[in-house]
């Protein structure tokens, strides 16, 4: 035999003792370790574990090829925390404030001259156009990459207030977990939320492992020119979407194209995304976060200014959909916290 | 020993195997294989090879992880043939007339009146707004359930007016193996067209390998509403988004949020597309198709009324894009063509 053959043989060989030998001892080795340690081992962690099994596996009237395990997950109160206010309005706080050093004639819009005094109870009632006006003035007329360089730079150096910890470590190892597992199970795990792209897209990939294609959120009209010669997309003054309830299933639509099986979130703002994907047809899980841990995090829901939950908690029941009780359901939350 | 101290050192001496014996088999086996067979031996296909070998190469300078490693390709004449029209087109005159069978009212609009009658010379005149209206009727008003559906048996029936074959057996061979290659080398493959974002990703992951969630198009305004307690997207009667000209790396940063390293076109509309990816940091790669072959497919290029090529075949050597010239790249075109 010429030296060609007995390579093809020897690998022949080998795949036969791979798949017969070797793949089970993997897989008893990977079943062996628990996917979701931070998950305390109540229902909810086995309804998570049921329904991945449920799904995946080959041969069953409820088997959902790869292509089709879409999970969709909200962002703020879902995968990091959203107290004491949403981590994007820290930053346009902290812009508005850099700004108006620069360019002290900022400091006529009472906005911003209330961010710079530090009036709480001003900034407590905006009007919706005095918080378009500062989501214009922090997050346009600059380029994408410009915008990607000052939020690199920002959630590179800001403090949670509480924690006094960098914002990217305020994240939920439980749903880092989950993330990870549903990955693992060949799922496309995806990001649906109201905050703005391209304030989430500088930092998803090293947090959550979600690469910025895969990540839906609110947007601002964007228009391609020639800066100075330069081939440049401009962030114009103007909101050209708002991914946040109805907008929620459209924002899906828009980019992935196909209903999602899983969706996780936790305020109003996710109902209609929940509603959406657990009407599809056949196997489908909702999730609802519960934030029920005032010591290790907030206790909140109905009455919160920031990830307002009521008819969510109403419907869950009589939607099917799982909530999930932070103080309940998991071991730990933060992974500063031990 | 016990049986699992065993199983790990089994584990072990496969593992040293599996790095030290297979894995160089494997990939010697893999490099003996030509992944462009299609392709002639023309400068065209070692300038992509060459490409693809430099950024994928540990340790240089060019390496480009394979996160960053984002290839975008237009439809339209670069993935699937757009003459005599568009394929989108002769959806929309088939669409016309099954609707005008069951409508008769509709044959007061002028348009769908000469599609009924054939009259492509009152078709070859129309006003942007009659040709809106015709996107409407043929596209809008529905959900994006039932438009999905519609394309579906559509694109399973209907036949290519010159080849008289299905038209996902009309797409290019050479960029099936392309997109195929690319993805071996750990690249992310996107469509970026001016046509219907849901026209395509219907038939786009059987034919090119292409997900649903990586099309880029052109998109129709949509609402999200509970229609008879059913949730449903509907597709409403206007535009939201041009994906063409401008509008392509504008739509390349909606969706994706990088900058591809890679853009393959064939018409001035794909212009600002290859512009705004070769102004990239890093090495780059533009291609343009030039349509040359008139006997295995069609030759145009600055004159033509579908894919017009002028300002990329003037500006191409100047921007250091790749001209692809079919006739002389190209050895098969066409599944079909022996």
């Amino acid at each position: 035999m010429n030296r060609s053959i007995l390579s093809t043989l020897q690998l022949v060989v080998q795949a036969v003792f791979l798949s017969m030998v070797l793949q089970p001892i993997c897989e008893h080795l990977l079943h062996a370790q628990d996917p979701l340690p931070s998950w305390r081992e109540s229902e909810s962690k086995k309804a998570i574990l049921k329904f991945v099994e449920r799904v995946t596996a080959t041969g069953t009237e409820d088997f959902v090829p790869p292509e089709h395990r879409i999970a969709v997950f909200d962002n703020d109160g879902t995968l990091w925390s959203e107290q004491p206010m949403y981590v994007q309005m820290a930053f346009v706080l902290d812009r508005a404030k850099l700004l108006a050093k620069d360019r002290p004639e900022l400091l006529e819009k009472k906005s911003i001259r209330a961010i710079v005094d530090g009036d709480r109870s001003y900034l407590s009632q905006m009007t919706e156009s005095e918080l378009v006006e500062l989501v214009v003035e922090t997050h346009a007329n600059m380029s994408t990459d410009e915008f990607e360089k000052i939020v690199k730079d920002w959630i590179a150096t800001a403090k949670h207030p509480v924690y006094q910890r960098s914002y990217t470590e305020c994240v939920y190892v439980p749903m880092v977990e989950l993330l990870a597992y549903l990955r693992a199970k060949q799922f496309k795990t995806f990001i649906v939320s109201g905050g703005g792209i391209d304030f989430m897209r500088p930092w998803v990939e090293s947090v959550y492992g979600i690469p910025s294609e895969q990540v839906i959120g609110s947007q601002g009209k964007l228009r391609y020119e020639l800066r100075d010669s330069v081939p440049t997309i401009m962030r114009l003054p103007g909101i050209d979407f708002v991914d946040d309830k109805g907008g929620k299933p459209v924002g899906i639509q828009r980019h992935i194209g196909r209903r999602p099986i899983l969706a996780f979130g936790n305020s109003d703002g996710d109902y209609e995304m929940l509603e959406y994907v657990t009407a599809g047809k056949g196997p489908t899980l909702g999730l609802l976060l519960h934030h029920t841990d005032g010591t290790r995090e907030a206790a909140y829901d109905r009455e919160s200014h920031f990830g307002r939950l009521s008819r969510g908690l109403d419907d869950a029941t009589k939607k099917g959909w799982q909530i999930i009780d932070m103080q309940r359901d998991w071991g730990q939350v933060f992974r500063f916290q031990r």
